[in-house]
């Protein structure tokens, strides 16, 4: 069993915001992450996948396919967007880390080759936090 | 003569948006960074002074000091923040890089003690694009 | 189940000396990390934490909070100090990389909310050696 | 139980090639990676061993001894060399990040002291592309 | 004036040697970096141009623009490939990270809009060892 | 004209204190920096030398030879050691970044070989503070 790591970058715009709560108490608990007018991050994402590398590449899987199949259900989803606004898998759900992170997860979830598998998803928000997320 | 830098991050929303401009000739120009519901960064600023040692202390300036300037006059008014919507030296600007380092440049000049001098605003968008402004 | 990992940055001074060895033996064991003046590092501290999102704010914990917590019980014990003379929790311990993880993770057992649970600590020395810690 | 890590750096030219194959079809699976003049990367190695500190130094095990058994066993065998043409233990083998991780666990296992235990070899080829692999 | 630098990476397999020298002379002034199997680096390459923002999209130059225009007139040029063996614009000269930043330089002198000038070639051949080039 | 930069790492311990000065003074000029029981640092030291490539090398100065030249002269005299009582060349001076960046030019300046010049010393404290001195 080996994992393979890919890493790749988006930028986006959020705002932490609890509908079901009045401005001030938003105000109280998310402090300037509530700002209304938005704030972003360039977010760094690590898609970790595991299985046996194929005898015949010595591959788990080819990074630049990897890469395509983040590109094409995450990054197409989220670079350069809005996360509240813009987002199909985050509408109705609150843009933390953490809840992003899930998300990426079930975007991923069931489109890799059946020999490999999805093992993490790491996320950064800013250099100085991240969350991993193993599916469970 | 000694060159101090000091290294603070931000995060914000922005646009690329020229209001002259069609919404169709935005979006030609500015691709993805002209979505209407904004994106963001985590903005890496490098902020250098220049001048000589004062020979009780062997600082230039004392590097406490110098964030705390660039807190009060910078991270305070952008932090968090929309560039376009929040920001008053801004205001009537595009918020490229480019201009970003120079306000920022603008918001430092004259805050500093006499006996530094600003000497260079290094500002980083994402980890593979930054710009430099001396001044002139 | 996810995991929130914060990092965070200190400073300090030590050395490795097991006092009950000669100084040569000490200074055949532990090189020039046995210099009796001292010398120090830029610690990087990564503190994880692992539970379930809050579903009202989206948190496993507030990372401004998780900072706090490290910050009263860990960083104003060590930062800008010697582990060997100043450190509580390092007293009678010698102060290697390995024992100063195991010291941070009992400063942290018992301090964070009932919500989440300390995962890990892992500990940078320098760019190239590093410590991970899980409690048993 | 303590994880110790030690960070190593080595550069070496590969080539991802199948014997058995075409070139025409080498192409196609492994694009500009089969070039037949070569291509190289400036690998980082990340060695982690487990155990238990001594309570005589504080150590898992001295990091000097660690990176000179990495020396010894891997650097000394890759670097600044071809990794199909003069790397022993990759003859015959498909210089794939996951084959040479899995190279480089085999050259270290046995190797290490009694009281450490070898658990993860992470080599990134590029600052996108890590492999890790845990010996099973 | 302002300056923007873009960041690329590329891979490359090399060696150094000097094919009016001995075998032996090569190898007591180059070391390992004459191996005749080659050795090879992820390079990483910092483009910086100089000039006055656009006042219509605040841009000096639209950092794709000038990306698209490294990749076509160098990435294309030397990634992935033998830079003594496939490189045009390295024909006949030693492969030192000198020579290739100074290659790299006249590669894109002439290539940029009339509005910007290049100004600086900064290029890493490892974390430790880095050129510079103004073109003079 | 071509600049190469060799980057090399020391850890040491220190304290900003200006003997002159009351322990209450040098408490609330210095904060935490003074305290007597020193702290330390991984330095972080970017040597930059300037001249033209040797023809038959292509190099500037070999950079094996540049690290060790810094070797002898700076890391020998400063690694693992307290900067305030162990290194000849800070005697009778403050040990701040300004004064210790100016301290290892003067130790390097006419010790390169005659084909290249001293261009810049950059000297990281920690990863954000650190200060550039050119020989005036």
């Amino acid at each position: 069993m080996v994992y393979l790591t890919r890493v790749e970058h988006f930028n986006a715009a959020h705002r932490l915001y609890n509908p079901e709560w009045s401005a001030a108490k938003n105000e109280e608990i998310f402090g300037k992450c509530a700002n209304k007018n938005w704030h972003g991050h360039n977010y760094e994402l690590f898609v970790t996948v595991k299985g046996n590398p194929d005898p015949e590449t010595g591959f788990l899987i080819d990074a630049k396919i990897l890469s395509r199949i983040i590109n094409t259900h995450v990054l197409e989803e989220v670079d350069h967007l809005n996360l509240n606004e813009d987002v199909t898998f985050m509408k109705g759900k609150l843009c933390s880390t953490e809840n992003l992170a899930i998300g990426i997860w079930n975007q991923l979830s069931g489109k890799l080759p059946p020999s490999v598998h999805l093992h993490c998803i790491k996320l950064y928000e800013t250099p100085q936090i991240f969350v991993e997320y193993y599916g469970d």
